[in-house]
């Protein structure tokens, strides 16, 4: 298989989109993009830069062919590079007739598909017949503003075959970029969902006036619970203080610019979860994430204390107050 | 034995003692606090406050005999609670005539005990006889500024007699500390020392503007780093994701006012290292660590890339920028 002979597609037009196309386009010639607006391209086309996102970093027009059909893209290229928020999957490929099959996918997506509480490669196995060995996950502590900035980041590509996501992990290596494979899908996919879990736990402590002592005391749980769960529901031999775990969740939790903790610090200032989600105008993955491994974890009765209040926090209507206390007993 | 029936005494000015001297007056009576220099101890009197740190918390005079004999505090208290930089142990006990070889004691100093490269109770146990038993170690995510605020915190005692350090813990508990016993004290002491030589590894990173990313990884490695060292020193079977290990350096490394961040961002930035030492006019504990930490290591011979590199730049004048660009080779 000569992956670099495949057409790249990459599918999104959000800052994380735009950092993955800067990436590859360091390493081929020529790049597919889907933004699902026509104005969002035809700016792009004119300005040579995403009209809402990264504004900073500049493209050449001449080594993209951009699209708004989804059935066109995916006919013209070999390898998917999905990066959207997850929601928007079933409602962008629900009326695909494209047979993708055959196609190789990389997803940059960190949420779960929600409906069916499926992880990104699940559902395009189950619904697209797409074999898992042809499916990889990009992970890593990366925020896509210092991409944009050329700031050394580590990204971590996991496929169940490994040398795929060597193949993978080329497309995306570069000057900046450095790369780690691993073969642990479930893990890197599991993970990179709870982490944005964990930063609305941070923010509503934070909203609620926790300090840093006990932010770091929340992380060091929240590790632990993530290993637990990860190791029930994939037990593998992997090292959860890896940079694709421990540093995804600490770039993620600490930072002041995740919409993840930023939804969660309203939460815990006492806005309302209706008006945090209105205010905020955009997708927090965590908020839908922590139904979806409420719900997942119902098999598997993991003993998962900070997934467990976001959720009863968002969904149950229980005072952030009240179960940040209750919290606080069950950590250590 | 009753620890509580015993008189306790702190040892220490700075922002770490002030704190536990504040807790543990949340649990007895009446305490002995040393201070080396008398004008503190005169000011402290007057004001009900200590004169440099922590000024917002109110002491109750009345309920503090202060000391600025060593031997006089020392013969009359039953447990010595020390929180000094380590530089100065050797300096105020250097002249002590008292025995305190039955006395119990309690540390809070996370240094190594520089001439010889001890840790605390290798050094009391060394060159004064306090038998290992009846030494604790206070260890775990703990800004003093916070425990002023009485905003939650969790710290961790550790002693090889679980039931001691359950008592030493009792001490300190309260409302807003929370407690958790451990019989770690070697992996809990070395571990608290490796921190601030990684808060002065990730300090010179940000100076020289690597970014968030970067740090995660950096962080991410740093406590795969820290468990080969201790798990070498000391095997035993220990979670290094508890709040002792990784919450202590995540609130040291992530911390805009650790003092050793602030030192290895001066480096970063290019100050020399004498000229940082100066401009800082205070001891930061990872200078001073990461030289012991580098010769106990010629015996243990664990890969240990972020120490010896911080060791490098501090020790061997070698360039910030190239040996850190070295160091970003070594991990992943």
């Amino acid at each position: 298989m000569n992956l670099k002979s495949k057409k790249v597609a990459i599918i999104g037009s959000g800052s994380w989109a735009t950092a993955i196309a800067k990436m590859v386009l360091e390493n081929v010639k020529h790049i597919n993009w889907y933004m699902r607006k026509p104005e969002t391209t035809e700016h792009f086309e004119k300005t040579g830069h995403n009209p809402r996102y990264l504004q900073n970093v500049e493209f050449d027009t001449n080594r993209i062919t951009f699209y708004n059909d989804i059935d066109e893209i995916t006919s013209d290229s070999g390898i998917l590079i999905f990066a959207i928020p997850s929601a928007y999957l079933p409602v962008i490929l629900g009326n695909m007739k494209t047979d993708i099959s055959k196609k190789h996918i990389l997803s940059g997506i960190k949420g779960v598909v929600s409906e069916e509480n499926l992880l990104v490669v699940q559902y395009f196995n189950r619904f697209f017949n797409v074999p898992f060995e042809n499916m990889g996950v990009i992970a890593g502590p990366c925020h896509a503003e210092e991409v944009a900035l050329k700031r050394l980041s580590y990204l971590t590509v996991a496929c169940t075959d490994e040398k795929k996501a060597e193949k993978f992990a080329s497309l995306i290596t570069c000057d900046y970029i450095k790369t780690t494979v691993s073969d642990d899908i479930w893990g890197t996919e599991y993970s990179s969902v709870l982490k944005n879990i964990i930063a609305i736990a941070s923010g509503i402590c934070h909203g609620l006036r926790y300090g840093d002592n006990f932010q770091a005391v929340l992380i060091s749980n929240a590790i632990q619970e993530i290993k637990r769960f990860v190791d029930t529901v994939h037990p593998i031999n992997r090292d959860i203080k890896s940079s694709a775990y421990l540093g995804d969740l600490l770039v993620t939790a600490y930072s002041q610019f995740s919409r993840n903790r930023t939804f969660g610090m309203m939460i815990g200032k006492g806005y309302p979860v209706k008006a945090a989600k209105l205010e905020l105008n955009m997708v927090a993955e965590g908020y839908y994430s922590s139904k979806s491994i409420f719900e997942i974890n119902k098999i598997h009765k993991v003993d998962m204390p900070i997934t467990e209040a976001v959720y009863n926090i968002l969904y149950e209507n229980a005072s952030p107050k009240k179960e940040i206390a209750l919290l606080t007993e069950k950590l250590s």
